[in-house]
């Protein structure tokens, strides 16, 4: 049964842009500040941004079961919280409450001026509390490139690639949303031919375009979920840049995986786009190359069309698109993800966050890392400005877009878009 | 300058037995549940918890800077957030509260009615909600153990391990509290000689005898923590079981580390105990093997010496002691491990936590796991009933505890006890 919130034939009386991500089928759901210094949940039509907690107040979700606050506060994880069927009637009530077709709010100035802000007189914050981040390897291509780069051609996937959604566990603290710089870590590396490791700025700073599924309280310790009920506690889905020091990584990682070289930035686009709101835009997960044990066989759609694009932009320049890819092109679905991720029993919490990896598609143009859109710094990217790239420099900034589109309904998730700095400096930059 | 709560020639005027982890030099930190069922931030001095709620609301933390509702909460982050100078502030406090000398709340029955709890009036509660995990691999007995079964005996250690204090991230969801049992996980394994991996419960469940430290708010999101200043930032000390499927571990840890083989639990003591408090016991880290680069030299005595021991209980056995270790053995002190951690500008906030990794000693009995314990099931340990163990059996109860002594004080940890039972059952275990 389609959701009515998804009713494609559905205008709205807020302007919508031609080719906006954020028509009234989309209703994201995102936390922001207020021109007044107050922090709300939100949502989002065309460019107007809405004030979920003043319109719960002004007793436009009567009949939803709501606490009072439950909109004003600093992050979703409650609501998330609340469950699907919530999630939905929300929803569906947002799309109800903005139709061209009812004249309530449209025709109340008053409440209008509580209720809707212009983009630029808020700033959008975190949208959950991220309990747990973690972090999977999922695009075939992406696995197979590193593969081929780092040990063997002949022999790129690891044995065990095929037969499991191989994750591992991030770092929560530094997830921030778009539009915060970073600075350019620093740490130990090897440096080719050298016996003995050195100490200073990572010289091969690179992004990671990946999409990250935001969970809500899904089992207790101890209990697995099913694959093919995954998607029950998946409440959307946001742009993920997985920020990475190549140097560092190489030099750290064995035996037990990534660390600094990871763990000192992950963005996010600050807009949760729902399953639902994607629902028309499911398509088949590529082919198993070999036979999944059965807690792995998820049935039907469970893989999502949904265009990727990554930009560079140097300070002084306009941006340069540098990659092209898509969501669909991932081996491993969100589905088997959670299923593989909680087989063991392992909890998983309203708020946790977990990452596709990088996702590359099967050409040159659609790889999602300058790893492998450079080939290691063998073929250099060229910016507007004239500059080559092989990695990211200092004050570039990388922007990942993201939108699905069928049968004349687009819904996106605008942009995450991240300026790289120098490094830290502790007299210039301590704030306490 | 010693602090004022470890003068050891103080006493209380609570009964603190013979042996006591719990002197009124200990004075740690826990979250419990008391008999009214109000969960409530306490302290414990020999078998008597104390009620901090209770005891702020009555006035006895007058003059010390504490919100009103600082310990009426269920985790201690706030007051961690508080701070080195707050926490010092309290522990002096309740030092002299429950000092022999200070008759005020001895004499007041009514307060003491309110404020004392038995031990079986209570029940104990995870301390902090922990943000981040991160577990090192810091003790190079344990390191060279591994390396010797699994990789090369004549290159045991990677090339990195005598430079870095090597760690990943964990799970923080999957952190329980002593006393909580957890089933034996299921998952993927690749048998000796197979092709194709199976599904089905672990066969090989471990243990691993670590201590995790707690950290406050201690970095911006890009600022290095120097190395000599990190212990400012360490609230305390809990013994750590850090649960190892080492089938599910072996298959899957290529080449992004241990993931499912970890997060099904970690259990942990309940009780915090302060780096104040554990003052008396430093003692120099093993000198370096190799040259450190300079944000990895830490000045003084930043080991700890605390005695470790585990033991496995059989269902209707006695237990038996398994192994004896000590904290001091870690190659790489928390300090070391902490300016690691945040060189790269990486956040650490209050209540996240870190483990030291398996902490091995030198000689056969010292070694902190059964892997290592048992060679890889080569030598099995014949348990109080009789029955051998290569691995951890349905029913077993690890117990880990540790405590320090010098000079006749005693400070102790208690005990981290968790009883493994079998397979989740869905039909019978599911609570919703």
């Amino acid at each position: 049964m389609p959701l009515s919130a998804n009713n494609p034939d559905r205008t709205s009386w807020l302007h919508v842009g031609k080719n906006s991500d954020f028509p009234i089928q989309n209703i994201p759901f995102g936390v922001f500040l207020t021109r007044d210094d107050i922090i709300t949940i939100g949502s989002r039509i065309g460019d107007t941004a809405i004030d979920l907690g003043a319109l719960h107040q002004l007793g436009y979700f009567e009949g939803i079961p709501l606490t009072d606050d439950i909109f004003l506060q600093d992050t979703l994880n409650d609501f998330i919280a609340d469950g699907r069927k919530t999630w939905r009637a929300v929803r569906d009530r947002i799309a109800e409450i903005f139709d061209s077709n009812n004249t309530i709010l449209k025709n109340n100035t008053k409440h209008k001026e509580i209720v809707l802000f212009r983009l630029d007189e808020i700033e959008m914050q975190l949208p959950v509390q991220v309990g747990d981040y973690t972090d999977f390897y999922s695009s075939m291509e992406h696995a197979t490139n590193v593969g081929t780069m780092f040990r063997d051609p002949d022999n790129a996937l690891m044995p065990n690639w095929l037969h499991i959604p191989v994750g591992y566990h991030g770092r929560s603290s530094s997830i921030i949303p778009s539009g915060i710089p970073i600075h350019r870590p620093q740490g130990q590396t090897m440096p080719e031919g050298a016996t003995e490791p050195i100490f200073g700025p990572s010289k091969l700073i690179d992004f990671e375009l990946e999409m990250a599924f935001i969970t809500t309280d899904a089992n207790d310790l101890g209990e697995p979920i099913p694959v093919n009920e995954a998607e029950e506690y998946i409440f959307g889905l946001v742009l993920f840049n997985d920020w990475s020091a190549r140097d560092i990584q190489k030099w750290e990682y064995v035996p037990l995986g990534p660390f600094l070289a990871k763990n000192f930035a992950s963005s996010m686009s600050p807009w949760i786009v729902t399953l639902d709101a994607l629902e028309p835009f499911k398509v088949e997960s590529p082919k198993p190359i070999k036979p999944l044990l059965p807690y792995l066989k998820s049935k039907g759609k469970k893989g999502y069309d949904i265009n990727l694009e990554v930009a560079i932009r140097p300070k002084n320049a306009k941006e340069a698109i540098v990659s092209k890819s898509n969501f669909k092109y991932m081996y491993w679905n969100m589905s088997q993800q959670l299923a593989h991720h909680t087989v063991n029993g392992c909890p998983v919490n309203s708020g946790d966050m977990m990452g596709s990896g990088t996702i590359s598609g099967p050409t040159e143009e659609s790889y999602g890392s300058m790893l492998e859109l450079t080939w290691r710094g063998e073929k250099p990217l060229t910016m507007k400005d004239g500059t080559e790239r092989k990695f990211i420099n200092d004050f570039d900034t990388v922007i990942m877009r993201g939108h699905c589109e069928k049968d004349g309904t687009r819904i996106g998730f605008g942009e995450v878009s991240t300026q790289l700095l120098p490094i830290y400096n502790s007299q210039k930059n301590k704030k306490k």
